[in-house]
């Protein structure tokens, strides 16, 4: 499995760890990656702190192809993500000419020194330039830094997809059923045996007051997956499950 | 500050990272925590696998006071958050006979051998039950173990909460006003550093088309708070910012 292409995610900000926000960023950010056929293995949630960056960066970056963050690179005193990213590399901050004219032009007499604050970069970081902001997002080596705002960071993400590698594409088939994982789940247990290439997980809802499951499963082996798949479909008549075409209680991929 | 008491919160599941599921248990977790004056310091997001839980476990149960997950405890193969709980902790996993004839009586002849696998909990532990369900989480040490399905989470956590100690409250402020970050952010440095004690965050949001921000104080200490307020409202009124009293356009805590 050494030819898959993985990524890390840090969400930073104290007003995801306070539950004062509710984050949408990792979702949207694991979709558009999956499409690539890159698959995120772990994400964490951390402080605006320099230590608990510098940490989350280090290891991520190491053990995952790609490191993706978000949150902390506007103008105020609790945006500390770019300087601390410089750091984490050991590189100066330099201020981009380019960046800081487009917010001379732009803002005029209403400038401010903390606004140009964000025309500062890491020495030899590339911007991430997208039409949502003048302020850019960066990347260093193989960590992208993008804002927390969901608007900005998935134009964002969308600049920052074309230059990624594409990856085997990860293909996903989902059967949904009115019935109970007791009923299903050795069921279940011996198909994932039989393909371990496939990722097959099990996911319990009501709906209309009824039990019902999402069998999800999920690989980059086509014959697999399909072999997989009939065997699931077969599964769910041999207990005769109600299938379901269209749940209401389980959110989908749009 | 060492009498703040801590806490990090574990998310288990590959639908959270593959983007399929959208997480709503982290906020309502630390909204929880937060009114009984305990801190969530870190979230991490992992997928089912050993290793993954036993690394998230051990490193936040020795760094925080306590230790919540969600996810992999229910009656399919990819749910393997208890035995492997208990393989962090070098527990034997023992049936307890309680919760096994409780779903006897309410399953009768459909009960299955994986149904009775959630009466399975790590030796020693202290179950977490709950109106919710018959399959209860449960707590070893300073980790609690519960279900991913929001609703039965949030009555998990409505069962452990009585159980945690009250931690000094922590109070929060918030202004909202038509303004940018670039105009304020250097007087809001000016009161970051005047008041250490005071989290102070800027969430800037679009309202109306117009520029808004959220400044919200956060604080242990009710004098230092309520003076940083003070001042947080002077500065808003230095540069004419129109108050916003109910904001529209930002996740308010309900």
């Amino acid at each position: 499995m050494s030819e898959r292409i993985t990524a890390g995610v840090i969400l930073i900000g104290n007003e995801l760890l306070s539950g004062r926000v509710q984050d949408a960023n990792l979702t949207h950010i694991a979709r558009e990656l999956g499409k690539r056929g890159i698959l995120v293995r772990e994400c964490r949630v951390i402080p605006d702190t320099e230590q608990a960056i510098i940490d989350a960066v280090h290891d991520f970056r190491t053990r995952f192809n790609y490191v993706f963050t978000t949150g902390g690179i506007g103008p105020t005193h609790d945006d500390i993500t770019m300087p601390t990213i410089a750091k984490a590399f050991g590189r100066k901050v330099v201020r981009d000419e380019n960046i800081a004219r487009a917010f001379e032009e732009y803002f005029g007499d209403r400038l401010t020194d903390a606004t140009l604050r964000m025309a500062d970069f890491p020495e030899g970081a590339v911007l991430v330039k997208c039409p949502a902001t003048i302020a850019p997002g960066f990347r260093v080596e193989n960590v992208f830094v993008m804002a927390g705002i969901p608007r900005i960071m998935r134009a964002m993400m969308e600049a920052i997809i074309p230059q990624l590698p594409q990856g085997q594409p990860i293909m996903e088939l989902t059967y949904t059923a009115f019935t109970s994982e007791g009923k299903i789940s050795f069921g279940l247990e011996e198909i994932q045996n039989k393909y371990p290439n496939v990722d097959l997980g099990s996911y319990p809802f009501l709906q209309d007051g009824r039990s019902a499951v999402s069998l999800v499963a999920r690989s980059f082996n086509t014959d697999a997956l399909q072999q997989a798949g009939h065997e699931i479909r077969e599964l769910l008549e041999n207990v005769e499950a109600e299938m379901i075409e269209s749940p209401t209680g389980w959110p989908e991929i749009a």
